[in-house]
């Protein structure tokens, strides 16, 4: 089947996507885990067959474990999808209830968005993951997985794919594209996909939006900023630096760089180095942070770098507003910090930083959607559009006026003895 | 000024936007009415050049009619900017806050988009209202009116710039597109600009879509659909057709074909026959159709085409399904209605029809902003996130996340003694 005839049984899938009672997208949930557990023998194979590749090719030991799909995590896997089942359907709430006019009532309900097509990074749980929130959100779902598990990928979107037929959804609700030449052929079938979700790298979501004119929800690079301002505690800083950085270094919400007030540097450098050496982080500094402890001279470059590693750059500002001015030209809109003590200066830096998540005295590390209370994540949203942060099932929504009247003509409500309207809000939800 | 230092200021504007206290900017509506009453004169002289260009280009009398700004226009403009006034600040609601544990809250905040481009028709008048929609809701805005009003456009934007900077607002807030070539520029600075609007024909939002990555929010064509159920009320049937098509012909949100259930065809369609030639309405109809009526066959270009004239297209369908199913081939998801005394019928027709706005027994006519209570309308959206249907100031924002703690770290929620999150619903406001 080409991409072009896989898409478009996708976007005929969606319209019943889009109509199916809870039970039955629970009913599907259902037997996809157990489909999965029935066949877990031939998937842990398939898995050992991608890892092997791996290891020939010598990918990077870290992406090696990533591919891993074994007995923990397809338990883990599977609680995930239990979890869905218990959740409320997102589809079909009413978000508000307005009266017009006598009998003519205006609802506003809400309804997933159509054919999501979604790019992955090689985790073969993501599959599962993105496969069961699209169901229960009702979406159609084009995937695309990293290639290093394309054996995974494929035997797990089979199962999936078929439990969820069995259980009576339409087919064609999910499709699986397998190679480079398959997204490429989707970047261009706008007829069929309403929106198209990357997860990667700047440049690799930045090449997406280039080549497609469908709407793109990027999930990309975290360069992530953690101002300490002059009324900081230092103590905390340095902690949360720490944090910030080392926690875990190689995701998307990880401190790259730490923008240091200049009345506290003299003081505050040489504790943050002493804290980030101990944990064997390279600091770079501009010069006039290299004038006050001995590191590394930053380049520009540094600036626009997420490193995702045990580096950091270090700058002294003058002031708030020249922090602001750094984050707002270099970060990349993810996760920037304030450390103060100061409540308004607090509040200036939320309100002037053009970021997702603009956080006062915690750890970047804290932006993700499960810690956020989400429930399964989708990714984090570097757009400015429709969803933006930690993004959960309610980044798959969009909503539907509906208008229910007996008969009713605008005739009526135009020119000289117009009626008015009466725009009353309603306290009821949609039939 | 090139478009991009243009962009590029109207970017370094749009943070102080953001930040703008509620009295700042209803001080600077208050004083864009002030300003633009003061200076009607130069507004009334230069629009009668625009009238007399227009004219002598022969430009069609129903284009020269929405291009005038007279004393009427006026005061109509400066009421919906005072209503602007007194309505709630968008930016800086407090969407949901949840404690992820003691002393740590996250807050959902409303914030404004960023620098928005707008791409509008000839109406003068609609530069005033999204303008100040734009200020209102604290974003930078750039600005391509028709080129037909091109002098009443310049001096509405100069004065509405100027009382904004003198009221406080940030240099560069508002910038004004002049030429087609100012467009294409515009479209390549996504470093600047984040969401374009363009409103217009199906085709101009399809080549802004194909030549940016910038989010484009379309607001495009309405090919609205009328289903007539076989459970409809025919006399119900023939007034709604009527009002759809005739009330106002040249508008996204008029009807432009009708789908009629076979099972009541023949006593259905002489009576929309009577109906509408009474109102000189041209009917093209399906073979099955003219089998019925004497009216012209309708060609497969009529279920594609927005005719915005005294001109309609029939199709007898089989079925429920096969009128969902033209729907969903040749609709533009804009606003789709069904006549039906079957509740379920209805129902189903609402969660199957890929539409933003779905009606049941009223006119396709009430697609529109200010119809559905949502105040200054930006235009109906087409697209499938963000915004859909009918759009006011909620479309031109987004929200950000705000975490606040007290050095709290990730690494106290991970590993063997990891703190839960408590995930529990407060009922606070941010700050």
């Amino acid at each position: 089947m080409t991409i072009h005839d896989l898409a478009g049984e996708c976007k005929k899938a969606s319209v019943f996507m889009a109509a199916l009672s809870s039970d039955m997208k629970n009913r599907a949930l259902s037997l996809i885990i157990s489909s999965l557990q029935d066949n877990k023998d031939s998937i842990f194979s398939a898995n050992k067959k991608d890892i092997k590749r791996a290891e020939k090719d010598n990918l990077d030991p870290s992406l090696v474990k990533r591919l891993k799909f074994d007995t923990g995590k397809l338990k883990e896997t599977c609680e995930g999808i239990d979890s869905l089942i218990l959740i409320e359907d997102p589809v079909g709430r009413t978000l508000n209830a307005l009266e017009l006019d006598k009998g003519l009532e205006l609802y506003k309900i809400s309804r997933p968005i159509g054919v999501i097509g979604v790019i992955f990074e090689s985790r073969p749980d993501a599959l599962v993951q993105i496969a069961s929130l699209c169901l229960k959100s009702g979406n159609g779902i084009l995937l695309k997985g990293g290639s290093e598990a394309k054996e995974t990928n494929q035997i797990l979107a089979g199962i999936i794919s078929d439990a969820g037929i069995q259980a009576g959804l339409p087919e064609g609700w999910l499709g699986l594209l397998e190679t480079r030449e398959d997204v490429a052929d989707m970047l261009g079938l706008d007829q069929y996909i309403d929106l198209i979700i990357p997860r990667g790298s700047n440049a690799f979501v930045k090449h997406i939006m280039d080549n497609t004119n469908i709407p793109v929800l990027g999930h990309a690079d975290g360069i992530c900023h953690l101002y300490i301002d002059k009324y900081a505690d230092p103590g905390m800083a340095a902690s949360l630096a720490k944090d910030g950085k080392c926690q875990y270094v190689a995701v998307c919400n990880a401190t790259e760089t730490i923008l240091v007030h200049g009345d506290i540097a003299d003081d505050m450098l040489p504790e943050l180095q002493h804290t980030l050496e101990a944990e064997k982080v390279e600091i770079r500094g501009c010069d006039k942070t290299c004038a006050i402890i001995d590191v590394k001279m930053a380049r520009e470059e540094d600036w626009k770098t997420e490193y995702l590693d045990y580096i950091v750059s270090i700058k002294i500002v003058d002031s708030l507003d020249q922090a602001l001015e750094h984050i707002n030209t270099y970060g990349s809109g993810h996760t920037d910090v304030i450390v103060t003590r100061d409540k308004n200066r607090a509040l200036k830096f939320m309100d002037m930083a053009d970021t997702a998540d603009a956080f006062w005295n915690c750890s970047s590390r804290f932006s993700d959607g499960f810690r956020f209370g989400l429930g399964a994540e989708v990714g984090i949203s570097t757009s400015k559009i429709h969803a933006r942060g930690p993004m959960g099932m309610e980044g798959l929504m969009i909503y539907q006026w509906r208008l229910v009247g007996n008969g009713h003509k605008v005739a009526d409500y135009t020119g000289k003895n117009a009626k008015p309207f009466s725009h009353e809000k309603l306290d009821k939800t949609f039939f």
